[in-house]
């Protein structure tokens, strides 16, 4: 951190729907991290753009806004100051290519990287691709950041890439899945690959099955409309959870280049067993949560939201088994969940390794407690092994118990700051490294595999089964784990 | 701690040497510590044993001195007394076997357990067995723990061990070597049985090498005469870094029965590649130091000492590579070291794993630091795993850091008291469980492969290399192991 990275090139970054939520919340805030730890070249300029007329004063305003209410560790007034510098803005209907003519006057198109950050509905993606075209934007130094929702299943995703591919090449295209750029996500391939002790255990022999939890604490939050038409399927398990999925169990890949690692990735979706009106019982609960309570204060249910629609069979939770056919991980389960209104937020990769072949304790215990590996994604990033000690003591037979030994990011390395997961994917993006970007077939894969699920749960009717909210969803999803001798991480 | 075991039968135990240091020290504040914890049985007695002629009143005056002074966290009062009344003194010649006619006043041979502790000289070990046999003390029930050093070699510990054999079986005989009653050292057996992350990648496949230190930060303490027949490899290195090495070294037993955990054990030393004077330079280092500072404050050299002989060749320190030829260590060197003088008191076990068998950071990484697990046995007993992580931050390529996952045992169980060696050692001869004590195949075995090394220093006239105190001995020792591409662990 606080380093120059010779890398930076001047760039400049355009914000397509500058002032909606996200824009305000995560990436204003996120450019001006990067600009206070030096990361962003000096002549790097910010063009927002949105619909309304605004003049540059206002838009400065709102970005200032913006800053003092989401930057968490206060303001530098140096670094505010030079990032106002940078930050201009034009008002215009995006899907007319005209009104594209002013960013002529600020942008260098060919002389420096342009990276155009779409924070508006798909829907207007491709309108916005063939302005940019139309006003000659694109060229092989430009850059186009996608944000989720890319289409709500295959068909819808595949409409989307079109559209923008009919201008971008693949390698121009940067889709975002903000769980890629968190932290102990990152550390993960140094986990994996850097370390003996996991890296040549990592597969059938030694591990006994995976657990993917990304609770949220949080219901709808006036999001209704948007969400009861995605459902959590759509909204967490197909992006976030899969993508975690497959950088836990993807094969080395021949080096760390980002088409390397997103071959490997792809290779585990492809590899995903599907899952159909067949065996949807076996391996799916779909859970919704009722009224209940949250830290003690009463929380409505769902269905009883503010703008809800009574009739709504939408998920607001999903647990999964999940089998990967190929020789690495046959016969490893990855239990998957994912839930609102949970006790607590927590967001962690549990790896449990399986026993050793024989219990030499065994008269003192049946079964030993297993060897585990905890990631925890959030609320505190951190890396936890379980192991089993003797407690010390005298006059008893080996009594054993199980102990952590602990890494916590904030407290281990306590003099880095922890950067945001869209800090380091908008830095990524300036730099041109892919490697944390979705590539289109794993987009694609993943939708395929989800979409199967989707399908089988309309073809049985399958209907969520209701948990009050405040718990950890349905009983059926303790039942999935539990009817193969495994029990959720607690 | 602190519930009776069931198990504790009333025992008389018989403390020979009771006036010495190792007594006041070590055995009676160990005892107490039993009683206070109810590990003794209410009718278990202590018969102290030695030349001089003592009151009841002196002796209970003897061991109350002994427990003000040595018990480190305060008297109880109540365990105090209770425990001076377990306390009898019989003065005697050890070797007339009359003189112990008064200790069938007090003792119940046949009907109780008897514990005869030899807290004396070697030399006089036949004499005692002798007179308790001609006064009818030994009995199935009757053992005998017996303090280290026996013997100087293999032939003179065959004299001892001779000696109390006519009169005892070896199920009978309990060898102290109080690292085997250290809580760490015991934890060992837990860590590689009942982990499978070590379980299975305990052998060449998945080991490096391991280093066994023992660092003292003491000189001489005016045991100039007796130390300098000895020398650190009959001192430290024949006994407790051998025993260390069999439990790290050694396969699963059958079962954690005494017999079968030491069967493995003297496989272990079996298996000791010989050195002898073909390959004495190659894999040892004899150290002898010279005046230096510890601590910032200035000490003599041995020969210094007062009571040196000038022209002593003893060596203070000795470094080792030792090969174990069997399958699972082939090609996996452990290296020992041992020595006086040391910049602090230091133990510890420190097992390096083989590095992934591919570099994917070599871009930034020539070599990865390898992870390692280390046993800490003093000063702060624990387990620590250096694993490598990712630094957090941005805009640079994987910068990688090693951190290490720690368990702290004084932390970690912190309710519980970390009992000291002699504790255990002493209540499990009570208990009759030779697990933790030294076989008489193991002792031999030691002493065979000692031996050879011993004779080829002689042999070669191999003379020790001065080395600072307060310094990790000399240079050579440095170049012992960087020869191989290694180093020592700091």
């Amino acid at each position: 951190m606080g380093i120059t990275t010779p890398e930076a090139k001047a760039c400049d970054f355009v914000l397509f729907g500058t002032k909606g939520d996200l824009a305000k919340r995560k990436l204003l805030p996120s450019l001006y991290q990067l600009d206070k730890a030096n990361l962003l070249n000096v002549d790097t300029k910010i063009l927002g753009v949105a619909k309304d007329d605004f003049s540059q004063e206002e838009y400065r305003e709102l970005v200032t806004t913006a800053l003092e209410t989401f930057v968490k560790d206060g303001l530098c007034e140096e670094t505010k100051n030079r990032f106002l510098d940078r930050c201009h803005y034009i008002g215009t209907n995006f899907t007319v290519s005209d009104g594209y003519q002013p960013f002529h006057d600020i942008l260098e198109p060919e002389k420096r990287v342009m990276v155009s950050y779409f924070a508006t509905p798909p829907a207007i993606f491709g309108d916005i691709c063939r302005c940019l075209h139309e006003q000659n934007l694109i060229y092989p130094d430009s850059r186009v950041v996608l944000e989720k929702p890319i289409g709500s299943d295959l068909a819808t995703s595949r409409i989307i890439n079109d559209q923008v591919s009919a201008y971008f090449e693949e390698n121009q295209v940067y889709r975002i899945d903000h769980y890629l750029g968190k932290e102990t996500v990152q550390n993960l391939l140094a986990l994996r690959f850097a370390n003996s002790l996991f890296a040549s255990k990592w597969d059938n022999r030694t591990i006994d099955h995976v657990q993917l939890t990304v609770a949220e604490e949080v219901g709808i939050e006036g999001r209704w409309g948007y969400f009861d038409k995605a459902g959590q399927m759509r909204d967490m398990i197909q992006n976030h959870l899969l993508q975690v999925l497959t950088l836990v169990a993807m094969d080395p890949p021949v080096n760390l280049d980002a088409d390397n690692i997103r071959d490997e990735k792809v290779k585990v979706l492809k590899s995903l067993r599907p899952i159909n009106a067949d065996n949807i019982y076996e391996n799916t609960v779909r859970g919704q949560y009722s009224s209940g309570f949250l830290k003690g204060a009463p929380v409505p249910g769902y269905l009883e939201e503010e703008g809800a629609n009574v009739q709504s069979k939408a998920e607001t939770f999903v647990a999964l088994r999940v089998d990967i056919d190929n020789w690495r991980w046959a016969g490893v389960p990855f239990y998957l969940r994912s839930g609102k209104r949970m006790p607590f937020k927590s967001s962690e990769i549990v790896v449990y390794f399986k026993n050793p072949p024989h219990n030499l304790y065994s008269s003192n215990y049946r079964n030993l407690p297993p060897n585990k590996l905890t990631i925890r994604l959030q609320p505190h990033e951190g890396v936890e092994i379980q192991m089993l000690n003797k407690v010390p003591g005298l006059g008893e037979k080996q009594r054993l118990q199980t102990t952590k030994l602990d890494l916590s990011f904030s407290e281990t390395f306590k003099n880095e700051r922890i950067a945001d997961a869209y800090e380091r994917l908008l830095l990524e993006a300036m730099l041109g490294n892919q490697a944390l970007f979705v590539r289109r077939d794993e987009v694609e894969q993943a939708w395929s595999w989800v979409d199967g699920i989707i399908q089988a749960w309309e073809e049985t009717d399958e209907k969520p089964k209701p948990y009050p909210a405040g718990t950890w969803g349905p009983v059926a999803s303790v039942a999935l784990i539990t009817k193969d001798g495994r029990s959720w991480d607690e």
